[in-house]
């Protein structure tokens, strides 16, 4: 594993030498150490911690989430992928309010301190762009995770359940669809059918633990698990009962999947089971030996059952470890540990969920909706190349 | 819930007049709104979100997580408990190294890039200062949850399991307990019986998806589930395997338990099951009505089996709802809905875990064990009283 064997005085040498550089123009030795700063309100990470989101989209309107140098199943909060559509607002938290209306019996508009006071909820789940696989088909092989796969990330999120507030405001017979609607400067909405919205939907007001940050819908969003990002409304301030979806820009003339036969599919709100490979990976270049190839994986519909790892393009498959707690609509981490021999090989990944559905290759995927859908919904598996030199790079297999 | 009915032209009008106040100088109306900043490469959190950990200790050598104002299980990086003998060190990932010897066939030394090879595990645990009860018995009635329960905090901890490692240099026979030294200029230590050692220990390179936080250890700490915080050592650099014990300063002067025989009991490794309600609590005064009565339960032992919550000083109690995942050696948040009559209460949770312990009264602990033992891992409950006028005030049991 790339280790030596030290001795316990050249070791501490080694260190000695280390700290120097560190304690910036004192002459180190292994005797001389210095009381480093005490604590602090509200932590930082490491200056040497450089792992960023990178900013994308015409607008600058979205960040990637950096996929392969994370660890574990929670994103941290500074790293969770951005997909806005008119920047993000700022929202004094004692002047926000939510409005629930329409096909109700009484409508009622909520405060912050009005939903500090109802039961919490938490979850653990992740968010995904509907876009999350647009890049896909239209990259070359000098693309990293973070650029095919960076619109998903994963948070505990807590608040009030969704159907405690409907319980409140009194859904009438009628109320099948309900408008979420956000408080940005599009005023962005989307239609959710009222049995999703009485099953497993928060009124998110913390996000890890703490408030909601800004760019993810401080003070409130909405959190659908296992549905498309979008749907996942931030900045949270109307809701509207109705009988009919409201057949919004969101989920009309975006978020929709022209499909083959020139007909276009709407209100696509599961995202299906989806995985990568988050190392190795471009632009890595391995040494020969053990590595362990690891990677998320998740489902909109269920748990993760497992995920297969192959190294010969598909011929063969290998059982992957999962990391626990695998829980519902949840994204989860594996690993496989794997000897490379300094050939060449195709790294391919693929998730099975819960519903015994199995992640479709490029072909498989293409053949059933056609290329020209696969804007949105793109949940093919990814391949990376490790070449005999041991660089790695993606390899398009459309 | 205090809420009010409001027509959506009402709403829309509060809305604005709040949304005047944010787009400083604009005379706003329904109609204007702004496009607030695009994507950023490591976010913040709300300039409107201002709660913080505060700093104490006589060289402010720890701070304390505001638990009162948080939800869920997961603590936010930047507000986990700080507790450090020396400062904080700045160390450099690339120089940093782990030594491994002793009582091993191969001692080695580990680079970060080498423990990246090694299959990654993950868990959500605790750590919890063994010192988090020691204000209890000495505390005022304006004393706040974050300073009598501030220092325990929960991550998703991410790294290498140390017993894959051992494996690596090849524990000799004899070799029965550890040394764990850590890089800070008091160069902590604290001897960890084997047995453990080979059971769920992790070297931890990520805290909640990222590089542990350089207050929590960066760039490796050793996480020991269950056990008191000490024993999880920051700025790890060496591990040293023995035949016996090192009584070492912070487990023989300190973090040792005097007894009433006049004995101290030492080595109290495991920290027991223990709750507290974090709201309502002081500051808060709260309205007549109904509340969410929530809190944190945990237990180094096991699983937190079911927490009960009393209003009348003890004499009833009942069930509280969990958060879940309910996970081993993991804090979980509980919730019991209650309808406040505006008469003076008593409010106290007790934790039952998984073994079968129940967390004791302040009065039945200080039998067992005498007030001056506890000082460290003192798990009693905590009681608030609501009076008449709705305030609430930390009520001492001793």
């Amino acid at each position: 594993m790339g280790t030596s064997v030290l001795s316990r005085r050249r070791f501490l040498q080694a260190t000695a030498t280390g700290a120097g550089v560190v304690l910036a123009g004192q002459k180190a030795t292994a005797d001389v150490r210095r009381v480093g700063p005490w604590a602090s309100q509200y932590g930082e990470r490491s200056p040497f911690d450089k792992v960023n989101r990178t900013i994308s989209g015409n607008l600058q309107h979205e960040s990637e989430t950096p996929q392969q140098a994370l660890s574990g199943m929670i994103t941290p909060s500074s790293l969770h992928y951005e997909r806005h559509h008119a920047g993000v607002p700022t929202i004094r938290p004692e002047e926000h309010k939510l409005l629930i209306h329409g096909m109700v019996e009484e409508p009622k508009v909520f405060t912050l301190h009005d939903l500090l006071r109802f039961p919490q909820a938490s979850r653990i789940c992740f968010l995904e762009c509907a876009g999350n696989g647009k890049h896909h088909f239209k990259s070359d092989e000098k693309t990293t995770p973070q650029r095919l796969c960076g619109l998903i990330s994963q948070s505990e999120w807590s608040g009030v359940s969704l159907s405690s507030l409907l319980r409140e405001v009194g859904v009438k017979k009628s109320g099948s669809w309900l408008l979420a609607e956000g408080s940005d400067a599009c005023l962005l909405t989307r239609s959710i059918p009222m049995e999703r919205a009485l099953d497993d939907v928060l009124i998110a007001y913390a996000q890890n633990g703490e408030a909601v940050r800004p760019e993810q819908g401080y003070p409130l969003r909405l959190i659908v698990p296992g549905c498309e990002g979008s749907m996942n409304v931030k900045w949270l301030r109307r809701l509207e009962v109705s009988d009919q979806p409201f057949m919004t820009r969101e989920e009309t003339a975006k978020y929709s999947d022209p499909l083959k036969d020139g007909t276009v599919r709407q209100f696509s709100f599961v995202m299906d089971a989806k995985s990568i490979i988050t190392q190795p990976a471009y632009p890595l270049q391995i040494e020969k030996g053990w590595h362990e190839i690891r990677g998320l994986a998740w489902s909109g519909r269920g748990q993760v059952a497992g995920v297969e790892v192959s190294d010969d393009n598909g011929s063969s498959w290998h059982q992957a470890q999962l990391q626990s707690p695998v829980l519902d609509k949840s994204c989860v981490r594996f690993g496989l540990l794997w000897k490379w021999d300094g050939k060449e090989r195709l790294l391919t990944s693929r998730v099975i969920d819960s519903t015994g559905y199995t992640q479709p290759s490029a072909r498989e995927l293409i053949a059933i909706r056609g290329k020209q859908s696969l804007r949105y919904h793109n949940n093919t598996m990814t391949t990376w190349r490790v070449q005999s030199d041991g660089q790695v790079f993606y390899q398009r297999m459309d």
